[in-house]
C-alpha cells in the first residue's frame, strides 16, 4: 500500500522535553509491502532513500576508496567508526578541521556508531562498571574512559548525521549475562539522549538483548519509549543462527513505531538483507564487501568468486555479467587476478568497487520492487541469485 | 620559430627497405624554441602531444590508480615493462586476451621497453653474450633467454603502439665495458629491426655509450642512420651526475633527425624534465611519481614534502595551493597524513594522483610556452619553483 505523506519536512528544529533536546527528523514512508518499507529520511547532509546499505569508512575512508568512487558506485550513507576516529586522529582535531564531512570530503549522510562495539571486540583490557567502560588502546596501550557522555561527545565532535547511543553488547545466548548488559544499555541510553548539545544530529537508541525473546521484547518496549530519532537494533550477526537472527527481528520490528527508521547494525550478507528488509529494516551497513575484495573475494550471481583461483587467468567474463558497475564495465576476471597474483593494490579497488555496489544495487532493487508492490514475489528469485554469498563478516578481532 | 606543417598523416603504413618492416609514423613538430620542440606523434591509439611524461605501469597497471583517475588526471602516454608481463602473466596470454590495451583496459598510446634494464637491474643471475642474456626470474629462479628477437616477439605480443629494440645498460663510467656493451647494443638493434612481424608499431633505437662523449657521439650516428621510427637514449639516470646528462644530451641532440621523436628513458625529476626539453627531449617515463607516493612522499613549489610529518597534522592546506589535481581539490595536508598515519591504502592512490599529476601539468605548460614562444624565459623560474624536488628515483633493486 502506499502512505499518505503526513509531517512536514523538518531537520535540525528541536523540541526541548524535559529538558532533553529532541530534534525533528522525518522519515516518510513512501510505500510498504508487507513489513518492508520504502522511505526516504531528511538529514542535514541530504534525504537518505531507504532501506540503504552504508560502507562502511572505519578511518574516515571506505578502504581504496576516493569518495568520487564512492559517489559514482552510488553510495549515499557512509559509517565511520567512533572508537577508531577518537583514538585517531582525534575528535576535537576533526571538529578542528570542520567536522568529519570536511576532514573525509563526504557531501552526503554519514553515521557514527557509539564506540561500544569497538571498545568490547577490539580494545586490549577493558573493565565495564555503571559509569561506562575503561579499555586500552588497540594502538598503543593507553588507558581510555568512554561513558554515555563521552561518546555523545566524541560524536558530536566528528559531527554525524545519525549518531548512537552508547550501549553494550553482550554474548547473545548467555542469558544472564545479556539481561546485564540489556538493563546497562537502557540507563546508557537515557544518559546519551541526556548528554547531547546539538540538535542538528539525528540520534539512535540501541536494542540490546542477544537471541533471548523476553530481553528483545522488553529492551524494544524500553527503547521506543524514549524521545529518539531512529531505532538500532544491535547485538546481531556476532555468531548466532540465521534462524536466531530472523526471530529476534520477528519480535522487534512489529513493536516498533512506523515513522522511525529502524537500523541493523552490521548486516550484512545478501541474503541478510532481502530478510531483514522483508522483516521491516531501513538502514544497514557492513563491512564484508570491503573485507571480501581484501581476501580477493567477489559477490556474483555464481556464489562468491575467489578471484586468486587460476581457473580465471584466462577468463575473459567480467565478475558479474549481470553488473554494472566501473569494474564489470571495464575488466576481465583474467585482468584482476593477474592485479591479485602480481599483488597490485588496484585489484582491492576494483574488487572494493564491485562489492559495495552490488550491495547498494541490491537494495535499490529492493526499494523499488516494494514501490511496484513486487517485493515479496520476487524474494524466492533474489535469495537463489544471491545463495553461495551467504558467509558473514563480523569476527571479534578484526580492526575493522 | 613555427614549422611548416609537411607530409601527410600516416599510421600503420610501412614500405620495405632491405626486407625490414618500416612503418611510417609521423611527428609533427608544430613549434620550436632554441632546442626545444612542440609536436604531434600520431599513433595507432590516437595522437600524442609531445613533448609528454608517461606514468610507469610496470605490471599492466600503473600502480593503484584505475585507467579512469589516469585519464582523469591527464595521462596520454603509459609505459608498461616487457620483463615483467614476460613472467607474469605471459605475452601470449596478453596477446589471447586482446592485446595489452584490451587487457589493462588503456585505451590510449602505450610503450612498452625491451626488457634489457630489468634483465641487467632485477633478474638474479644473467649471463651475457652477442646471442642475448640468460638470466633467472625475479619472482621464481626459472631460467630466461632474452634476445633481440625475443624481446621484439614479446612487444608485439603485448601490442603497445611505441616498442624499443633490444639493448645492454651499462655502467656510465666504465669506458671499456660501454663501448663492449654500446657495440652489442648496435648489433641487437639491427636484429630487432630484422626481427619484427607486425607494421603497426613504432620501433624505436637505443642510443647507448654511458657519459663517454666519443662513445655517445658514435652510437648516436649509428642509431640514426637506421631505419627506426624514434630514438631513445639509454642508460641515463642510473646514478651520472647532472652534468654529465646534460653534457650528454648535449651531444646526441643536435645529431638527431628533427622529424623523429626522441625519448629519455627513466627520467625523470622536475628539474630534469625542464631541462631535458631544453635540450631537445619529445618523451619521457619514470616510476618517481607513483614510489614517492608509496613512500608518502609528495612534489610541490614549496619542495618535496613527507606527508607523515606531524607538522601537517593540522593543516589545512592542500598538498599545493597552485595545483588543480583531484587530490589538491579536494583533501587537506592534514587528512592526507591522517591517512598514512593510519595506513590507509587511499593515501597511496591520493598521492600517485598529484605526483603524476604535477609532471604531466609541467610538462603541459612548457609544451604551451614552446608553443608561445616563452618556454626560455620561463625556465629560471621553473627551476626555482621546482627546486627541492631534484631527487631522482631509479635504484638498482627496485622491482618497479
Amino acid at each position: 500500500m502506499r502512505h499518505q505523506e503526513t509531517g512536514k519536512r523538518q531537520v535540525g528544529n528541536s523540541t526541548r522535553a524535559s529538558g532533553i533536546i529532541v530534534p525533528m527528523f522525518e522519515h516518510k514512508i513512501l510505500a510498504s509491502q508487507g513489513r518492508a518499507r520504502a522511505g526516504v529520511f531528511h538529514t542535514p547532509h541530504g534525504d537518505l532513500e531507504t532501506p540503504v546499505f552504508a560502507p562502511v569508512g572505519t578511518q574516515a575512508t571506505v578502504k581504496t576508496l576516493t569518495p568520487a568512487q564512492l559517489e559514482e558506485l552510488g553510495a549515499s550513507l557512509v559509517l565511520a567508526n567512533t572508537y577508531h576516529l577518537y583514538l585517531r586522529p582525534g575528535d576535537e582535531l576533526v571538529a578542528e578541521l570542520g567536522g568529519l564531512h570536511e576532514f573525509m570530503q563526504w557531501p552526503s549522510p554519514l553515521l557514527t556508531d557509539s564506540g561500544g562495539f569497538q571498545v568490547f571486540s577490539l580494545a586490549q583490557t577493558r573493565k565495564i562498571d555503571d559509569d561506562g567502560v575503561t579499555f586500552k588502546s588497540h594502538i598503543d596501550g593507553s588507558s581510555h574512559l568512554f561513558t554515555p557522555e563521552k561518546s555523545i561527545q566524541i560524536q558530536e565532535n566528528l559531527g554525524a548525521d545519525i549518531i548512537m547511543a552508547f550501549d553494550e553488547c553482550s554474548d547473545p545466548n548467555d542469558h544472564t549475562y545479556s539481561k546485564t548488559a540489556m538493563e546497562r544499555t537502557h540507563r546508557w541510553a537515557e544518559r546519551s539522549l541526556a548528554a547531547r548539545k546539538r540538535d542538528d544530529q539525528a540520534l539512535f537508541g540501541i536494542i540490546q538483548g542477544g537471541v533471548n525473546p523476553d530481553l528483545r521484547f522488553a529492551s524494544t518496549q524500553f527503547i521506543v519509549s524514549l524521545p529518539f530519532s531512529g531505532i538500532a537494533i544491535g547485538g546481531l550477526s556476532i555468531g548466532e543462527t540465521k534462524t536466531e537472527m530472523h526471530t529476534t527481528l520477528d519480535i522487534v520490528t512489529p513493536l516498533l513505531p512506523e515513522n522511525k527508521p529502524r537500523y541493523l547494525m552490521g548486516v550484512g550478507t545478501p541474503e541478510d538483507l532481502i530478510n531483514s528488509i522483508a522483516r521491516g529494516i531501513d538502514i544497514f551497513d557492513c563491512v564484508l564487501p570491503t573485507r571480501l575484495a581484501r581476501h580477493n573475494a567477489a559477490f556474483s550471481s555464481e556464489g562468491r568468486l575467489n578471484l586468486m583461483n587460476a581457473i580465471f587467468a584466462q577468463d575473459k567474463r567480467p565478475i558479474d555479467e549481470a553488473c554494472t558497475c566501473y569494474t564489470c564495465r571495464t575488466f576481465t576476471r583474467a585482468y584482476l587476478r593477474h592485479l591479485i597474483v602480481a599483488k597490485e593494490l588496484l585489484a582491492g579497488t576494483l574488487l572494493s568497487i564491485h562489492n559495495i555496489h552490488a550491495l547498494i544495487q541490491l537494495v535499490s532493487d529492493i526499494r523499488l520492487s516494494i514501490m511496484e508492490n513486487t517485493f515479496e514475489s520476487k524474494i524466492p528469485s533474489w535469495l537463489e541469485q544471491w545463495q553461495g554469498n551467504a558467509e558473514r563478516a563480523r569476527t571479534a578481532k578484526d580492526t575493522e
